[in-house]
């Protein structure tokens, strides 16, 4: 790939000590992402020594300039906010003041969740105009569209003004990252109707009504698998769970081809032809294609990923926010928050 | 089945009229539920000219005299409370009357879901020390045993209080009903700490942890169809979309896999087997087996169907209602909810 002249060399900092997997699957995946993309800039931040020790077990050639050493590290069970405040030399806060610090333009992490939200909006700050970053999940359609759902957990007791913040952003990424024309916007609710709800998707209706937006109006739980809107508006506490009751169903669905399995030799047939299929049919349910869900209104690129993130999963982390980078997305949304400024 | 002595039998009122394929499975199931249990009085409430007629073209033998004549229909689309204004002698209105006068003790109906809640809150009106009625989802897990969600959409904007309700009335329920022996609650919410959530969760977390209740802490989206707890409580809202989500899921399913064996003989093949294996894999996710979603917290039995609900699940809807009467879950909830009357 030829590097462009138009604009700076993206540098993606990598959180590499945040997974469960860490250093290895950090280190394998954003090489990999390197390896491909090559027009970039890598940062590894986490322990030099067990950095250096994976890439000699991997033989992986490794240029040693890269690593941002970083002698502590955030655990998964950690207080989001008392770890940023006490780990000040943890992976993902060095890896965060790195984006603060216009030395990094995106930061990529498998760890802790909460640490991540409070490092980019603690650290990195946030776009002018954004209340609350959000973080969108991409949900598999029966259309092969995916559906993107903010907010998927950034934040709770979110007010109506952050759900418009989280459709401004939501369309920008929409169209940018997945091509979307015009973007359709469902507000996630109780019903149909206008008059349905809660108090906050009442008033949320409102502002998105009278917005620029591409609005549609309210869409239900059964609306998102069906593809009904490309973006789905609503608050983190409810994306949150959706999310992760979508994810376990997979589980529960292997649970019970297990147990039908086990009742005989013909039934463990039948169970590997539905394997077989569910692999083929179910392809982009896969959640390693996304790597990770984007955090949207930090003042930095920033893309969380799963704490059990394979290698394939670090490296489309990498590739996604060197793509949020290159089509200048934080300037988009800053400008077309803008419009809203007033209004809050 | 003999009669029971020591108590009435339950009368049990079917809006005849309230379903999409109304009234012909109102009746198919209601009176299959009579031929198979006996021992209870049906009322069927709706047009009784319709319902006579389709009771000749099913060749059903039908007492005419357990029809109760109701000359308006609420349809699907009204809007709820003023849909019981306006229309008094509306089948689901009159069978909410029979309950109100306490000629029946139940009701039954496949229509309107809001009117039905409107009809049941007004018109029954609530168990003392009910703030607001819930509704219950019966959700299949990996263990096998079902998952009640309470609630399921019954409100919204729910304040913790009403949720220590919906957890007391759901142990109930699922002790009945389910001969689950104690009940275990789980609080859903974005994470297993105490300390987390939107301030709801928060200060449910607080009631129902000094409640008598077998509480055993906050679950996330992903435990449900774990079966990680018995029952798991949430605001209507959280409630409905989960429901409905879930509900879309096996849909989802079937266009996936219906665009894989579109793509040849030997996937159609494929899919054919893999049809096979859910049907007997994933019998316990039929919802007619379930029939319908009892309503919790009226003062009187009440159980609402889908809009499409067969005959079968009709027939479950009746039998549920029969056993929830002959339990005497309304009393057993009314003295349950004593002991937390003083907290409010």
């Amino acid at each position: 790939m030829v590097n462009s002249d138009k604009k700076k060399k993206c540098v993606i900092a990598v959180d590499a000590m945040g997974g469960d997997f860490a250093p290895v699957n950090e280190l394998l995946g954003s090489l990999a992402a390197y390896n491909e993309a090559g027009d970039f800039e890598l940062l590894l931040v986490g322990d030099k020594q067990k950095i250096v020790e994976s890439a000699k077990e991997f033989h992986l050639d490794l240029n040693e300039k890269i690593i941002v050493h970083a002698d502590q590290v955030i655990e998964m069970d950690e207080s989001p906010i008392s770890a940023i405040k006490s780990k000040p030399n943890s992976s993902l806060v060095i890896a965060a003041r790195l984006v603060k610090d216009k030395k990094a333009d995106a930061f990529v992490s498998g760890g802790n969740t909460g640490a991540m939200l409070a490092a980019a909006t603690l650290i990195v700050g946030r776009i002018p105009g954004v209340g609350r970053p959000t973080i969108g999940a991409a949900f598999p359609t029966e259309t092969g569209k995916v559906c993107l759902v903010f907010d998927a957990g950034a934040s709770v007791d979110s007010k109506a003004s952050h759900l418009l913040e989280y459709a401004v952003m939501g369309t920008i990424f929409s169209k940018e990252i997945y091509g979307t024309e015009n973007p359709t916007i469902g507000l996630l609710n109780v019903g149909e109707e206008e008059t349905k709800g809660n108090e906050l998707s009442l008033f949320a209706y409102e502002l998105l009504k009278k917005s620029n937006l591409n609005f549609v109006g309210n869409v239900e739980g059964r609306d998102i698998l069906k593809g009904k809107t490309d973006i789905v508006i609503c608050d983190g506490f409810v994306g949150n769970v959706i999310l992760k009751f979508g994810e376990s169903f997979m589980g529960f669905l292997k649970s019970k081809i297990k147990r039908y399995a086990d009742a005989g030799l013909l039934n463990k047939l039948k169970a590997l032809i539905v394997k077989s299929v569910f692999k083929t049919a179910l392809s982009d349910i896969d959640y390693q294609t996304y790597g990770g869900v984007p955090l949207l209104g930090a003042n930095g690129i920033s893309i969380i990923g799963h704490g059990s993130s394979s290698p394939l999963a670090i490296k489309n982390m990498v590739l996604r926010a060197k793509e949020m980078y290159e089509k200048n997305l934080i300037q988009k949304m800053e400008e077309a928050l803008k419009i809203y400024a007033t209004e809050k």
